[in-house]
């Protein structure tokens, strides 16, 4: 179960403190130009370490690709790449060997496999996501090309939030400041708060909002390969996500039919559109033409740089050492793996879409 | 794209308004004593009709198995199953056929196939969700061998919630009231809110939420195959979803970690349990053995019985007239198909789950 | 394990004398005209009872529709289907319940699933390939508008070999003759043969050749999607299927490099054709655009007409009494079969293809 | 299409000429033991370069494991591995640049991508199938500890073929001599013709035996995922194979049902066991406890060191000269490749298997 996709497939592997981790793309179309500096810049901005507000910790995450591209151009044959764990640092880890902390994966792994790399979370890291990053970012080269284009950004942090809808944002603001929240202002309280949060030694959650405009009508697949319901899976496999919604979402519940429904006329060139979106650019599972927008929560990031009580393997009662270089929040980072995400789901939906029609 | 499930997998096929709905369902083990009555019965409770606030089309929905089950018991084979379509009423729909209704999916289908079954959705239809609740009875049984039980109740209709969570409710309160909310008095101000939406010729959305218990550590398969992303994908499957949500949810993007990180402690017999369940009863994408909860939004009904502004298939601005026999909400009939979709996610877990350890 | 296919997906369902057999197809382009007609005849082609040499069993085996196709074209919605099971004798076979026949998967569906429907072979019955070459029909109604057409025919029935390559053969006079062999003369001498064997109450086995014309280069996909591993996939899947080969085939293991290499020239209009075809039409695992040909060897029929000694369910030896109707020989049976399936390949692998570029 | 199996799964990735080849297994069950110097032993076994008969091409080809093994066992976690090319030679192949090598897929590449690797066949080369062994040997040592165990052996070069069963065989001897035929007078026949093949600049095709012993009953999941289906899937992947028999295979079309029906009999202990093994240890796709075996037809190698006609990719005729270093015939080298893709499709049946009963 590590691999995401239909026609377009990321398999990933790696444990966050292993040799490397990495992955195989397959089903990249051939013939496509890769600009590797611009996967890498998504790799950089998925980064530990890149401001104030996130960890210290330092890893290169230098992207080697292994094959699928040859002179610059996809060849149709899977991208095997991987990213060495140069930053390893393991000895911090081997207090943990026989120690589950909360509201981590700790003792689930060792429940179900009968054993787990301890170290940093092994497999549970969210280390793994940079895979996401390079799968995605290779996605978004193809879809480029198709004029669709992906957006995200930090919409909520703690109680913080940007009550505003992506129509009003300037989002090529979003990478101007270290929450990526389009807003100067919001994002200012943001950083803030983050600050706080982290002198308290303390975490706390966060919402991820994202857009994607140029998307054309006919993309998704009923009844089990609808794309929204594509899009909830590709984003609650992320870690530390425990909400999805998109279009009107949770506040449709509240709301009336003649409140909500999406009235069609016509449009330029008789091309037929709605006249507002609360369907969130997908009706039935098939996008209709409009942008697709949706939301992500993510839980308070569960390290805390303050002693917890826990258990160890034994059971028995121990108090674990606030230690260690943690984000306070998992938002700001989640934001490029969101995009990530969407773009493999996008490209998956474009390719099989290629085969409803013969 | 009409299969859902790794190892047990429904294959679901159907038209509104066509010779039947149905399905095949593979993987099932072998040597389960099956109830057909009680897979009738699950059936009859999504059925329309079943009461004043409900649509009141009268489909007898009598399922009709068809193979992989043999003198009561199952074979190992696959279960091909019929239900047909017996009031249909297509005449209704053939003001439809060159009609686009507002926040339905005529238009997307019509986009994406160049073609389509306009009678009552066609494909579109909720209809096709009977197949998903055979296919949920028959899991539920041989999950009921291991001790899980789903319990699904309808939380919240418009502006009328039920701000409990489901340790205070009695559950098996649920199909006591035509809502299927296990408080008779919020349910009361449901059915009212229900009577007043639909003499207005108007619908309203709502949220079902779902509790299972029972449920063994270990099931769910990182990190493509998280226990939550699959209950994700399923939940979004069902039509009007528009957001999936487990644990705390939404509301754990204004937490700190401090507070909702969920401590262990030594339950029973050394069992290590968590002291409280803000998690959800999943870590790390595999169930711990608690309790594992989640809520599903779902959209007003889109077809009003009120007079709408719309298109036909050639752009032309038409009223689209009040008619036909419709739900004046979802949620109240969705409660056993997300219990139908949550037995489907976790009998496949479970089956998964063996290949985990040779 | 009961779907064949990534785009074009076959899953079947049923017993041999369970209510019916069927199917359901998913991933059928859109917008295809359907002639039923045709599926019905190609039917009648694999059912039993078709002359003196075939077995005498009646079943109507008539299709029935029931979604996915409207109007008469196809929806691009998955279209299920079921074959009445009407000629059952299921008394016949009250016998069987504690027998385990030789050769046949009685005793091992019972080891592996701990139950089985006795009845004429349940699942493991010849019987479920109705299912098969409905969707092969169906595939082959999408591949005639692209100019792919397929031809089975008996190459082999015992030590009767048609010892000639398909461009010798007048294809169309395969169904000519109730051994579907279009060579006249072998033809004869095969019918005798099998009424020699049929009078003897034994049975005998043979070999299927097929050819597949006007498949356009680029179909399949390396390394494990290559288009004669999934021709093989297919066809061995078949019931009674021992082998199978393609090109050059087995007697390419004696052949020295220099006699079989295929050079290329220049074909008219400058595509680049080779000069001869040992290849079979695929290489590398895709095809290079001429013609597709292969072999599979089908063993003798298992049930024989005359008493044989096995053992019953207490492992205790007994005598199995000569009884029912059966084929001496399944290879005329087979052909549509075959056709069938190598439908259904070459349709998934267009629709693969369609994907390989954007 | 680059992934193999169902629950042990590998993806497969790499050019022959490119920075590695490797691959992602998923699906590899938690706490085995793994040797890893075993599975370099494997590898040796296929390299080139072995012995006088086989290419001169002197890669390394370490295995090198990237995550999925910790401190000596399995985690559950995908396996990630790389090979790196050391020999790479690249410049020899710029002449193959815009050069179509005869019964290659060079063309079929170019047609169906529009782009490839040119170099030494890229992804077509059969270096790709180091990554198999590498997924092959883990298997088997998954697979060692429920006894079963697989013994692929040479048993047909161009004209001289080994005329026994393996029966009467000593398996031990296969790796005894550089063809790996177990009978050392045959062997040493089969060593004089490929040198003498060899010296005229030729190659020749041979056959691939494998016999699997200690198979458990009940493996293999009808009707689309039958034991000996997954095999002829399996080994037609392989690069040079042509055809594909197990049991009686195509000499079973010329028997009589009489000659061939395996009789079932009380075994030790009152187990049930057949006669003869006619069907090869498989009835109706599913295993009965009986050795399984087969057959695997390979062509004569494609490159002569001979000059040969070819064309361009303008279409003009051009003259091949003879160069590089190429095996005579690939069966000595492809037999590890078979005993891994083996070992990959017993282990996935064996997984699958877990799940056939609650």
């Amino acid at each position: 179960m590590n691999t995401f996709g239909h026609i377009y497939r990321l398999t990933s592997f790696g444990e966050s403190h292993g040799q490397a981790i990495g992955g195989v793309i397959d089903g990249m179309p051939s013939g496509i130009d890769i600009d590797l500096d611009e996967v890498q810049r998504q790799l950089d901005r998925r980064r530990p370490g890149q401001s104030a507000i996130v960890t210290g910790r330092q890893e290169k995450d230098r992207i080697e690709i292994l094959s699928g591209i040859f002179e610059g151009k996809t060849l149709g044959t899977p991208i095997g790449f991987i990213i060495k764990n140069t930053d390893q640092h393991s000895n911090d880890y081997e207090a943990m060997r026989h120690c589950y902390r909360p509201s981590h994966a700790d003792l689930t792994y060792q429940t179900k496999y009968g054993i787990r790399d301890h170290r940093g979370g092994g497999r549970s890291s969210a280390r793994e996501t940079a895979s996401r990053v390079v799968a995605g970012a290779l996605a978004m080269q193809a879809l480029a090309g198709l004029g669709i284009k992906i957006h995200a950004y930090t919409s909520q942090i703690g109680g913080i939030a940007l009550n505003r809808g992506y129509e009003s944002l300037d989002l090529s603001e979003t990478d101007g400041n270290a929450v990526r929240c389009p807003d100067r202002d919001i994002a200012a309280s943001m950083e803030s708060l983050l600050k706080e949060v982290k002198a308290d030694g303390d975490t706390v959650g966060g919402i991820v909002s994202c857009v994607i405009k140029g998307v054309p009508a006919g993309l998704g697949d009923p009844v089990f390969g609808k794309l929204h319901a594509r899009l909830a899976d590709a984003m609650m496999s992320i870690n530390a996500a425990k909400g999805f919604e998109y279009g009107m979402g949770f506040a449709g519940a509240s709301c009336r039919g003649s409140e909500v429904i999406d009235s069609f006329t016509a449009g330029d060139g008789g091309k037929i559109v709605t006249a507002s979106n609360h369907s969130g650019g997908i009706q039935g599972g098939i996008s209709n033409g409009e942008n697709i927008y949706f939301r992500i929560a993510f839980k308070p990031v569960a390290t805390l740089l303050k002693n917890v009580d826990t258990v160890n393997d034994r059971g028995e009662a121990i108090i674990l050492k606030a230690r260690g270089r943690h984000d306070p929040c998992v938002v700001p980072r989640a934001v490029p793996i969101v995009e990530a995400m969407a773009a493999i789901v996008l490209l998956d939906a474009v390719l099989l879409n290629r085969t409803a029609r013969i």
